[in-house]
This record gives C-alpha cells, structure tokens and sequence, in this order.
C-alpha cells in the first residue's frame, strides 16, 4: 500500500507573487533610501523593539503580515550608513544596480555552480576585478563572505606554502610542531590576527612591528625581527602588507616588504580589503608598486565598490596550492551526480566553473552577478572617478582643518581618510580627548555628519572615511564646519577656553 | 588654498530609482520562477556565454543596460534549482517572504550591527531557531556564511575547550604538538574534514568510523578506537553526529554518542546542517534524544527552512569559551568610536548585540532578519508540516519502489530522502550503475525530475532530497514513473533484457 500525506499537500510558505510582495516593499525601500529627516532609530528604539520582541509564533501570520512589518517596522528603522553624510567605519550602503543584481541572484541564482549565468559571472566579475587592480591574470580568486575569511583563505595558502617547503603538508596532516610567525604592522586589521587564530598558529603568532609616523610598517624594524627569528628557527608563514589601514588609510611600502619576503623566504600578503582600490587614482598608485610581486591580495567589493554587504575577494598566485589548502574531498553525492562534459543537455550536467575548493564555502551565492553589474553600470572609469574624488574629499578636508586654527590634522591622508580633531589653545591632550569623544557624540545627535573615530598617537581622532557614492563635497564641508561649531560651543560650555 | 575636485562631483552610480530599477526586474524573476517549458540554460549557453564573455568595460554602460542584461540575459538562464522536480543534493531557491526579507536587509540593514531592527533580529532570529528545534536557551547562537563556516566554528571551539584542558589557549599560543583527533562516521560531510584542514589539525585528524547498513556510526567502532587513541595518548577534540547525512539522511545515535563524549572527555558536536529541522517530524523526533547534551549544533536555514542562499547558523553550549576561540581584538576604529550606553540618541552610539567575536565574519549582512521573516509566515508548525511532508514524499516513493519489480530501494528513508535504482533480473550491478547513470542524465535532459545520485553500499542510487516546498506529490510519482520508464527503455536500447 502506498501512503497517503498525513499533512496538507501544499506548503504554508507563498513561493510565487514575487512581483505584488517585492512591489509593496519598494515604496518604503525608496523612501529609506533618501535618508529624510532625523534618523529616528535610537529614538523609537522601545517602540520597534516591543514590537519584534515575540516568541516564536506557533501559528505563522502569512506573508501580508510579514510585509507589512517590514516596510513599517523594520525598514524606517533600518541602518543609514548609506546616508550622505556618513563616513564611519568602512562600511556604506550599495547603489542600485548592486541591489538589483543581488535580487536576482537571489531569486535566480541561489547556488553559484552548474551551467547558468550566475555560475559563469563569478568567473567573469573575478577577471574584471584582478584587471581593474592590476593583479595578473594568472592569479585563482574566490569570493568571499567578506574581508575576514578572505584574508583567512590568503593566511591559510600562506601557511600551506611555508610548511610544504619544510615538507609538511599542514592541510593533510596538520601543523607540525615548529614556531611559526606572521609579520605585520601594529596598524594590521584584527581579522588577521583571528585568522591566525583560526588557523592554528595563534593569535600571539602575529608579531606587530612599530610603524613610522605615516602609520607604515617600519622596514627596520622588520628586517631586525625577521633576521632575530631566522636564527631562531622560527617558520617565516607570511609578511602581511596593509594597503590601507582602517585608521588612517597608510599603505605599507609593498615592494620592500616584497624583496624581504624573497630574501627570508616568506609569503607575502597584502590586505587591501578596503584600500586595494586606492591603486586606481594614479596621484598614488605608486604606493602599490610591487603587488604582483605579492602571493596572495584581498579586496572587498562591499566597502569601495559599494556592492551589497557579504562580498569579499581573495586572489592567490598559486592556484594549486591554494586547492591543496582548501580542497574538499569528492563527495558521491556531489560529483557522482555530474556527468562529464560530453553530453550536456541539462545546466546540471555540469558543475561549470568550480570555487568551493578554494575557500571556506561549499553552498554560496553568486557574488559575481553583483560584482559584474556594479562593474558593468560605472565602468573601470566610473570607479576611478570615485576614488579620485573621495581621496580628494580627505585632502580638502585636510586643507580645511589646516585653515581652522581650531582645528588640527591628525594624519595627513593617504587615501580617503582624514584624521583631525578640534583643539583649543591652553588645553591638553586628555581634556581635548574628552571634548572630541563629546564632538563625536554630537555630531551623530544633533547633525547629519556621522564619521567615527579611532586613535591617532594616542588621540582621539574625528575619522571620517571617504567611500560611499552619495557623499557629496557639501558633506566634507558640513562636517569640518560642524566639529568647528560643536567644539567651540563644548568648549564655552565647559569653560576650558577661560584658562587659555 | 583648499581644493577643487580634480573629478565630477557626483558618482557614476546610480543610488535611488530602486522602485524603477528592482520593477523592470520583477516580471522577469516572476516568470523565472514560474519554470515554465524547458530549462534553456544548457541549450542556450553559447549565446549567453558569448554575450556575457566581455572585457572589464573602460566605460560603464549604466544601469539601463545593466538591468536589461539581468532580465533578458541572466535571470532567464538562471538555475531552476527550485523547480518543483528539482530534488537534488540538498539545495532549493528560497520562498517569498526570505526573497523580500533579503532584499529589505540589502537595502536598509547592509550591516548587523548598531541599534536598529536589522540587528535585533539577529538575536531574535536565533532564538527562534532555538526554541524551534530544542535546542537549550542558554548556548550562544551566531550565523554563518553556511554550513562549511558553521561547522568550522563549531570545530574551532571543540579545539579550544581540547586544548584548554590540557592547559593551552589555542586561539592564543597557537596548536600545542599533541596528537589531536575528530571522530566522525565515514559519512561525515566533506566539509568538516576541510575544517580540521583550516584549524590545523589536518583532514586526517578526521577518523572515519564505519557505519551500519543504515548509515549510522558504528558505536562499537567508536568506541574501540576511541579507547585505543586514550591509549596512544591522542587528544579526542570532538565527537561530530550527523543528524541526517547528505548520501541518505541517516541520523547518528546522538545519546550514545553524548554518553562517549562525556566518558571520553570530549566535545560532542552534531552536523546538522541538512537533518536538524527532522526534528520536527515527531515520529522521528527520538533520533534526535541527546541533542541537549550536545556542545554544539549546527542549522542551515539555507536549506530545509528555503531561505535565500547564505544562511548557516551555529549553536554553542559555552558562550566564553566560543569567544575566546574567535574573538576580535579590541579596535580602535570600531569600540573607539562608540559611547556607553548612558546617553543614546543615535543608533551609531551602540553596537547593539553584537556576534563579530562569535564566528568568522566581521561585516555582514543580516541574516536574522531573513530568518525571522520566513519563520514569521509559516510559524513553527508551517515548518512541522513542512518536515512531515517532505518526509512522507520519502516514505512513499520508497513504497511506490517497493511495489514495482523494477525499481529497487537502496537506503529506506530516514527522513527525506530516498536512495533507489532501476533494476532488471540479470543484470549485474556494474551494467545497473551504467544504466542508472544514463537514467539520471536522460531525467535531466527529458523530464522536470531533477534528484542527484550517489552511491549506497557501491552501487549507483538515484537520490531524491525533498526539502523544496514547491514539490508536491505529483513530482514524486512523476519520479518513481519516469526512473522505470527511461529504465525499460535503456534496458530495451541495450538489449541487457534479452540475457534476462
């Protein structure tokens, strides 16, 4: 006897009506996008999170319902770091034709394998990335979730070089007992110090060698350290070169760093997960001469590229290596199913162009749809341009703090960021430290300049970072003006001007 | 003197018209998903390949274009993995509401973190999932990239809860040279071996223990080289339970296996990335005893729960010990700039709750807030029914098997999927596997029936997964006709009857 259901034959979920649930949410979408008014969030944060705060629904309240939260609840509160005025961090909003080349691949596109558009597009989109940097052709890349497993995929090939010249291979047979280093700025983003932990040789592993007053590896310092740890017999795993660092943008001097990793026998890394791109304003494309002498680069599409968040880049010179570094088994239930090449009738004949060996995914989505169409709309120029001008956005501001006698550049920028602060005379550091930490506050309170801060030698520094395609120089302008204004006003407020 | 831009001062890109731009898209992703004629990707692929196969544009054609390539080029050749026949490996595309709840998340939530919906989600989310699947309110819950990243944190704190025992910080101090091993059942996912790669322990630290005729571990097995690697002195870092295997959803005896960890001094962790939703069927729930003894878990949401791709998430009892194998150093870019929580009045004055120390990403979209909009539609008992059906389509395909001479189960069905294969009398199994692997192609090629295949006990089995919830009845015994159809067929054009 063959079974009849025990339960409705249909699924509860709506799977088509794409074109009536999507076009409800557009208008508010829309409206979010233009970023009006006070950003209401924090202030009527108890009012959407009582709203979202329920217990798992037993019965579920249908598709119009989940709609209707998003575009009322959810939605009108969502995160304006795409708004023109925000600097901070390294993070923006993506633009539209990102957006829309994400969708579909959601919708048409949920697995980048087999023979279909979505699969052939991570090819293309990773060709159009290593020429727009001017990364050789030769190179593997692989999308990532993001700029930390990127540089996790890049330290793990990295490690797999340097253990099979001593005749291990770590990714087989494990990490052998021997003291191993990687070498980087005390500036090096955290994410390379968790992939070091990640990766078995700890996070103690990451040796921070001092930086020079432009926030660039000291080469001295370098050699010393790599020269001490050569006698003791430390395993050279990697030399990581920042091309950008998140707190002032510096770009470490990668073609020396490139003759030190030949001579000590190192891999060389470089992280330009946010300022790879900077190569393409040719003023200092010369701070980048020596990357294709590199082994291993990362950039993220997600910060300058501006794409939807969750897309990072990872390009390796050696693509076998990097496959024995991160090569999954065959699986029967994956490869058993695919026939060879010879007689393809059906896109699932063939897995088409293959990424899963060289990351940390197996199922991901397409990430080269996005990258193609966000390259495709702006062009190699397009995204020259916008470099040029946010790098020019720092240097005005520069320009307009070194005009401002209360005002005083923190770091000269190198690419998009400009560190400064408000200063009074007669004031000291700490009491300068406290009314830039209040400027800071302020600024998000009270204005539409929402840049973060970091510390320069020491010093709070107001740190706005130049990357999202809807700033505009009014912004640059606002915001010198604004930390002008605030500060003064703290200042009188708090009565530290009377002393000077 | 302050400067000019050198530049235009406005980005090529195109940053509103969403409501324009995502609705020239929507016709075509909602005739997509209507995977109506035959799939014309592989048909097709030189004109697209041709029209695609472009060098990186020197000038950006705008978003008109871009839109018109996505909707004429791309999306119609996009992979119909969530076509009802489509029951292969263990993917499907994602429904309505996940498909709009990304899009909103896109747009309006690009980064989990700070004070705003997108974020409170996240936690919202995970404890849906929790409560949903039983697991204990008190682990810590983070999302991944997917299951390959999920399973790799889960790993990475097995590792350091092994190593802490024995007085070392792995994440800190690096690997220990002690031998380490990882248990598992030869039908374990590739995946978790890649991790045992990425954490330094090596793919062979992964012991495959044999299975039973069911696919479930070897207990017996186990526990012999469990005792004997106590013996030799080897770490045991963690026992790994698949609940539900990618080759035929065999689940692995969670309580006797909890009852090792704990003899043995060692991690329990349960693969659930496909399986753990099984849960939900409560006449299979008892396979699931155990499981709140488990150190870890893992869910994919990207599959049985159809959201779109890149939705993995992990449970971890000890919330310490997982932050101190994946935290991130203090940065001063990021808690530098944000206030205590005393005086908020921007969303940017707080991180909200944060889950960056808890797994691989920094960046990253949010996920919560797909999550909760899918769980929101159907409610935990849409997702029950969902699971009941799915593992009655099963069920009953196996009985239709067993009813037709021709048709021969390989693996009876544990949850949802069914292992079979065409047979014939006298044909022996090396002539059978040559004829189910034409079979599986002409499926592909004739017919809207999609399963993969893999192999059972060494022979070829045609190998349906039912967690699409567009698939209905129809689509099963469509299948189970088709297979003895295309079989007879072959058989005749062979003429391998005639022995008979």
């Amino acid at each position: 006897m063959v079974r009849k259901l025990t339960d409705s034959a249909t699924d509860r979920s709506e799977t088509s009506r794409l074109v009536e649930a999507i076009g409800r949410l557009l208008p508010a979408l829309e409206r979010f996008n233009r970023y009006d008014g006070p950003d209401p969030a924090a202030r009527d944060r108890e009012r959407w999170q009582d709203r979202l705060n329920q217990p798992l629904p037993e019965h579920g309240s249908g598709l119009d319902d989940v709609l209707s939260e998003l575009a009322e609840v959810v939605i009108p509160h969502g995160l304006r770091n795409g708004a023109p005025g925000f600097s901070g961090w390294v993070t923006t909003a993506p633009t539209t034709a990102g957006t829309a080349a994400s969708l579909a691949a959601t919708v048409a596109g949920s697995q980048r394998w087999w023979l279909q558009p979505f699969n052939y597009l991570e090819s293309v989109a990773l060709r159009w990335l290593a020429d727009l940097l001017g990364l050789p052709s030769s190179w593997q890349g692989t999308f990532t979730a993001g700029g930390s497993s990127a540089n996790l995929v890049a330290l793990g090939a990295a490690r797999q070089q340097a253990f099979e010249r001593l005749g291990h291979d770590p990714a087989r047979g494990g990490l052998p007992s021997l003291p191993a280093r990687i070498y980087a700025s005390t500036e090096v983003h955290h994410v390379v110090i968790r992939a070091a932990a990640v990766l078995g040789l700890g996070r103690e592993a990451v040796v921070g060698i001092p930086v020079d007053a432009g926030g660039r590896i000291q080469l001295d310092d370098l050699r010393r350290i790599l020269e001490e740890d050569r006698s003791a017999g430390v395993v050279p795993v990697a030399l990581v070169a920042t091309a950008g660092t998140v707190n002032t943008g510096a770009v470490d001097p990668i073609a020396p760093m490139a003759d030190l990793a030949t001579e000590f026998g190192s891999w060389l890394h470089v992280d330009g997960a946010y300022g790879l791109f900077g190569r393409l304003d040719e003023r200092v494309a010369a701070l980048y001469e020596g990357l294709e002498r590199a082994d291993s680069a990362v950039v993220d599409p997600h910060k300058w590229l501006a794409t939807p968040m969750g897309i990072g880049a990872v390009f390796v010179r050696d693509r076998s290596l990097l496959g024995r570094a991160f090569t999954l088994e065959p699986a029967a239930y994956l490869e058993g199913a695919v026939d060879s090449e010879a007689d393809i009738s059906s896109p699932f004949d063939s897995f088409g162009e293959l990424f899963h060996d060289f990351n940390l995914d197996q199922s991901a989505p397409s990430r080269g749809a996005v990258v193609w169409a966000v390259l495709r709309e702006i062009g190699a120029d397009g995204m020259r341009q916008r470099v040029r001008r946010h790098n020019d956005f720092a240097r005005r501001l520069a320009e307009l703090v070194g005009a401002d006698e209360r005002l005083e550049l923190l770091a000269a920028p190198t690419l998009s960021i400009c560190c400064f602060r408000y200063r009074a005379p007669g004031i000291d550091d700490a009491t300068l430290d406290r009314i830039n930490a209040e400027i800071s506050h302020r600024l998000r309170a009270e204005t539409p300049y929402v840049p973060s801060s970091t510390r320069v030698a020491g010093r709070f520094a107001i740190r706005p970072c130049y990357i999202n395609p809807r700033t505009t120089l009014n912004e640059v302008d606002g915001l010198a003006r604004s930390v002008r204004e605030i500060g003064d006003r703290i200042a009188n407020e708090q009565g530290v001007l009377k002393s000077a």
